[in-house]
């Protein structure tokens, strides 16, 4: 749904019908050692828009309300990031209508039955989801992704691949559009592709332009152009029969 | 400096002093409304870098241990991140050696003493310092880019060259090497190409480019490789005689 379309109306109940269709919030899942540019590089983008789009809200959503650590304890390391949740899965906000779900070491994590019964649950109810690396072995597990086709982090291809059987695992993408809802985008820095491609998608090309222009980023945008599967040597996985 | 001369050294006592020789402590200027992606763009390669090298450590620095937002509230706006600082800029650890230095809408705050008063204290004992976007403006305030050449953000490019009228301002450039201590980046997303080039001089190519596969990054190795400065209308700005 392209915004531009509209614009062409000159009706002020039908613009504000059309403004209102706008999704303006949004929430973010956060477990121990997520990716910091999963979460980041969309987030930029977003709060970004908020300075002209000032009705968006966000909430980040954790297990618990204390600071959720980018630290995965497992490597060894003491290096790393905490960030303050807003939400627990037990209370989340009403009427989320986009949910980002970013990757990480922590999408290993013996048990994330949490955060996947949350995105189960909220799935019906939301307008969009975006998720992002290995982000989407956690949605693949939440049965978003069955019979569709999706991408994910390429050097972990294997790995990914591995969480959703009955999903066409697609190699060379910086991102697939697996549903009308569903952004599937591949490792860490693709989520910000991903997130423009989205904006682009239900605010307009201008603004996803502007903003990429804003934050010099260099975008890409063709899904399809993806070099990193022939880096990480990732073929396409189908769904078993 | 470059490692690549040392790995050709065999004796272990060399090796281990080039070792020791290379910066572990890390450390990062945090304020209100500071740019997420300015921040967590350099610290996810850095993340990552430490599930290998992993005696690398991270302080976050801020005026008190109080989460810091990235939210501006002058812009209206309530969508952003909070993140838990570990020191603060009167108690800092001892023995930092690369600081890193984001921009925001925050560096337009109208007390910045605190973190410039910082910024130019550590200085003298630091080895390293990455300057993002805005975050060009604090550092030249605090006298680091008197008589060199630097860049930043392409759209505030007027205001961030006002901010240090003894620096040569380079327009088209994806960052400047200022000095040898400096690393001056343009506009948001080009920190992680800065970071990914001290990366690369400090630890070596193939460290580098293994980074930059793992989070998917397009990335930029050539700094005078710039678009947005033409985008945004952006020249030279000496300094003033």
């Amino acid at each position: 749904m392209k915004l531009a379309p509209l614009l062409l109306l000159t009706s002020p109940v039908a613009l504000a019908l059309a403004q209102e269709a706008l999704p303006t919030r949004f929430g973010v899942v956060l477990f121990t050692a997520f990716q910091a540019l999963d979460v980041f590089g969309p987030l930029d983008v977003l709060n970004t828009f908020s300075f002209q789009q000032k009705n968006i809200t966000l909430s980040l959503l954790s297990r618990t309300l204390s600071p959720v650590s980018t630290v995965p304890i497992t490597m060894g390391t003491t290096f790393g990031e905490s960030i303050v949740p807003t939400h627990t899965f037990d209370a989340p906000p009403s009427n989320l209508e986009v949910l980002i779900v970013p990757g990480g070491a922590g999408t290993r994590a013996p048990d994330l039955t949490k955060e996947i019964d949350f995105i189960r649950a909220a799935f019906p109810s939301l307008k969009y989801v975006i998720a992002v690396c290995t982000g989407n072995a956690l949605i693949a597990r939440a049965g978003l992704l069955d019979g569709k086709r999706a991408t994910g982090n390429k050097k972990s291809w294997s790995w990914v691949t591995s969480q959703g059987n009955k999903t066409h695992w697609v190699a060379k993408a910086r991102w697939v559009r697996s549903s009308e809802k569903i952004w599937s985008t591949s490792g860490v820095s693709s989520g910000v592709d991903g997130v423009l491609n989205f904006v682009e998608t239900i605010y307009g090309e201008a603004v996803a332009t502007d903003l990429a222009h804003g934050i010099e980023w260099r975008r890409v945008t063709d899904p399809d152009d993806d070099e990193f599967a022939a880096i990480w040597g990732a073929k396409d996985v189908p769904p078993l029969e």
